[in-house]
Order: structure tokens, then sequence, then C-alpha cells
């Protein structure tokens, strides 16, 4: 079956900020788009039919994926057990190659039950980018109201600010962080976790605890990269300004664009880039 | 309720190996363990009890964990929704830190169906530290034999190796790496995404769908850090050594003793630490 080869990489419009320059250019992301993996058996002469993962990915190497989650879940030993590996061409166009359908061979045993008490939860998304976008806006969350405004000078100084006080970080280097910031770029609250988005659910969760609900005229600096779920939180919250020492993911982006989020990235003491929502960054 | 305080770091023997010199030590690692987070709420007067998420995080923060998590599915709004926050005490007292229950307000409304569609699945654990090790060796996961050896300078080579060929890194930055190398050094297999347990899944099943079903003579480079699922995943590949560019958490760290994995971290040029399996380890 002829499969158009995936996009890993995702071209989208930046600003390279260095100092009080700013240049207008493209930049390439690591595309990312959720992947649902499906089982398909006979057992009793019916054929039974699961859903068991759903995982944010970048595209390609698809069946690979699907066959090493579930060899890591003990369902397949060896490539014997895989009748057939492909994509679900009864899905709507735009979710047929999100979609992977593993068929296993007639007898062979596992135990479901205990695949679906070993999976374990990190976030939400839907089946598709288009539809993880379309299930936020339809639970009732609205793109951010513009403003406020930030100086870059103060988005550069959020990282060293950040790294004085990981405490731990210094000393295992094995967590990720979440800081959040106000305008001035003075550090409110930091929190630390093996998950980055662990670190960011506490961050949020702390605010909830101090009923601190409103994040109008707050920033998040997140230490690695900028993930689809980071955003999903972030915009949840009502964080308008998202900036983060690593890389977005096109999902991460897209997130950014639809609901009018400032996204930055690769955030160093000299320069960062913006991917969305210009609108808040000022010059100086 | 006086809970006593989580560790967040934990304390483990290290070999230091810097050029031909090896130093014993103790080194600091990020604590890891799974969290359940679960809901009771009320419903036409019958107490409701769900389990919606389990994550691998660092103990601490536990209930701002919970209620970020819960905010950001969109459970909750504000602090007014939570009537309670606290730790399972029911449970044996091993688990009891790794489960926290939220009570929600009564007549607060929510789509239980559409927090359960909306979660998705990364990867596989237990409910704590030692019972997803428990679950790990009743799936018929034995100890790696010992064997084979590989010079230390080997390991150092490994990540330049890697970058070399990752052409999707250098020009987004965004994705992780998983490498399959020979004792010898050479890079045979590259995996790379936004997720680094997909990088890795989908090396391992590339393996499976050539049929190269012995890795006992591999090794797995990965390009951050080593965390729990990483581990386990390639327990269950059978490699018997793993080095990571960044450092490991508790949890990688007692899959690779329990099941005699040779756990490397911090790999550079000239120096790489030992965590676990030293006897694979040759001075070179």
């Amino acid at each position: 079956m002829p499969v158009d080869e995936p996009a890993v990489q995702v071209a989208h419009p930046v600003i390279r900020v260095h100092n009080h320059a700013w240049d207008r250019g493209d930049d390439v992301l690591a595309a990312e788009e959720p992947m649902e993996i499906r089982l398909l058996w006979e057992a009793d002469g019916w054929t039974e039919r699961k859903s068991v993962a759903i995982t944010m990915r970048t595209p390609g190497d698809d069946f690979e994926l699907a066959l090493g989650f579930l060899h890591g879940e003990g369902i397949i030993d060896s490539r014997e057990d895989v009748l057939d590996v492909n994509y679900c061409l009864d899905e709507a166009e735009d979710q047929r190659l999100n979609i992977v359908t593993v068929t296993l061979r007639a007898g062979l045993t596992f135990d479901l039950a205990k695949l679906e008490r070993n999976f374990y939860t990190t976030s939400s998304c839907g089946v598709c980018g288009k539809a993880a976008l379309d299930a936020l806006d339809l639970q009732g969350y609205q793109a951010l109201p513009d403003g406020p405004e930030v100086e870059s000078s103060v988005i550069c100084g959020l990282p060293e600010t950040l790294r004085r006080k990981q405490e731990v970080f210094r000393s295992t280097g094995g967590l990720h962080a979440s800081g959040l910031f106000d305008l001035q770029g003075n550090l409110l609250d930091l929190r630390e976790d093996v998950g980055r988005h662990n670190a960011l659910d506490k961050l949020i969760g702390h605010q909830l605890l101090q009923n601190e609900k409103d994040l109008a005229g707050r920033m998040v600096l997140l230490s690695g990269r900028a993930s689809f779920e980071l955003l999903q939180k972030a915009l949840v919250a009502r964080v308008p300004i998202v900036a983060a020492v690593g890389a977005p993911s096109s999902l991460a982006v897209q997130v950014a664009d639809t609901f009018n989020v400032t996204l930055l990235g690769f955030v160093r003491p000299d320069s960062f880039n913006i991917y969305s929502g210009e609108g808040r960054m000022v010059r100086g």
C-alpha cells in the first residue's frame, strides 16, 4: 500500500531576536502528531478490536513504533506473533496515518486486563492534531486576549534566574523545571520533576491551591522543550506567554497560533525565537 | 496529617570513569516514583471512586500535582471545586504516599467519559516502584546474564557518532534519539522522535520487524535522560548495556540493579558514570 512519506519536519515562520535585532525567517519544527495503536485478534471465533494506546509522536516508522510498544508491554515476542500491521484505512482521510492496527496471530495468548492496568497516563490529547485542537475549543477554552507586553531583554534573563534557583537540578542534573515569572522577570514560583508535564502541573496546581487564579500577567519558563501537552496546560491555566530553553514541537506551535499564546523557544542570554504571538513582545 | 517529607533525591553508589581513572563515590539521583490520582465524588446519593491517572513523578508537591493535572484536564476550575485532597491512608504503608485522592465538591459536573477518552498512554508501570519491579519479574523477565564486555573508550565515542547521524536533530533541535550500537561502537540503527520512549520503541520495533531478536551483543545510547520506562523497554528487549547522555532517575537505576543491566550516564568524550552493572565495563 503506497503511503505518502510523513513529514518529520514542519516549516513555520519565526522571528529570531538577537539583542535588539529582529530577523524574520522560517524555522523547521520537529513534527508532533498523535498516533493510536489498535489491536485486532481472533477469540472464540470472533474478531476482537481494542485501542490500546495513544501516544504523541513524530510521524515516521509508525509500524516500528507500534510493534516496539507492544513488545515492551509483553504482548508480542517476535515478528511471528504479528499477522499484519497497517494504517487504518476505514477512517477519514486526515486520520488514517495516525492510526495503526496490529493484527495478532491466531492463538496468541496475552493478558489484556494486565495491559490495561499497566498503562499509565500523562496527559490529554485527541486522535489527531486537528481533533485535539477541536476538542480543546469545544471544552470551552477560548483564545487568550491580546496583551500584556514584555520586553525582550526580560525574556533573555529568565533561564539564568531559573537556574540559580534550581538547587536540585544542580546536584542531580536529572530534573525538568517550570518557573512562574512576573512581567519584570521576577521568579515567583518554581517546580521540578523527572517529568516535564509534572513540573508544570505542580506549578499550576500550587497557584490553584493558593487561590491565585489570574495568571494573565504571568509568564512560564520551561527548562526543556515545549510539547503539545505543555502548551495545552498553559492555555487551560490562561498563561499568555510560554518561553522554553529548548525547541517547540509543531503541535505546540499550532496550539499557540490557534489560541493566541506567545510561544518563545531557544531562550539564551542574548537571543531567542518568537514562534507565535509576537504582539506581546517589545524590543528592549 | 503529618507526613514524612518525601525524598526528591536518592543517593546511589557510582563509578566516575575519567579517561583511565575509575573513582568510586556516591551520586545523587533524581527520585522517580509512580503516583496514582483518584477521584471521589457524590452522584445520586452514592459515593463514586475512579482512578484517573498514574504518572511517574518526583515525590513532593503531590497535592499540587494532582490538582494541576485535574485543572489541565478541565475537571476542576478552582480550589472551591475541591473538598479535600489527601494521601490514601487505606492502602499498605509503602503505597500510601503514591496515591492521592481528590474529593470533588457535591454538584460539580464533569464529563468522565471525556476524561477517559482524553487520557493517552505512554508506557507501563505499576503503582509503586516496588510493585512495578515485581510486575516485571512476574511477567517472566529475568535478570540478564553477565557479559558481554566493552571498553570504556568505546562508550565515550558513542554520543559523537550519534550526533553526526542526527540530521533531523541538527536542524530542529527538537528530537530525542535512540541509537543501537555494536560492542565496537559502530552505529547500527538510529531513531528520533519528539518522545524519548517513542524513539526507543521505534528502534526496538525495527529490530523486531527485521527478525533481529538477539540484542545480547548490542548497546543502546539515549540522547537525553534515562527514566524507568526506557530501562524497562531495554530490559524487555534484552539489551545489556544502556548509555545515556543525561542523568538516570532513581527508578531507572533500580531496574538496572535488579535485572543486571549496565547503566551509564552523563557520557562525554572523556568521561561517564557507571550506575549499575560495572562487570561489563573494561578499562581501555
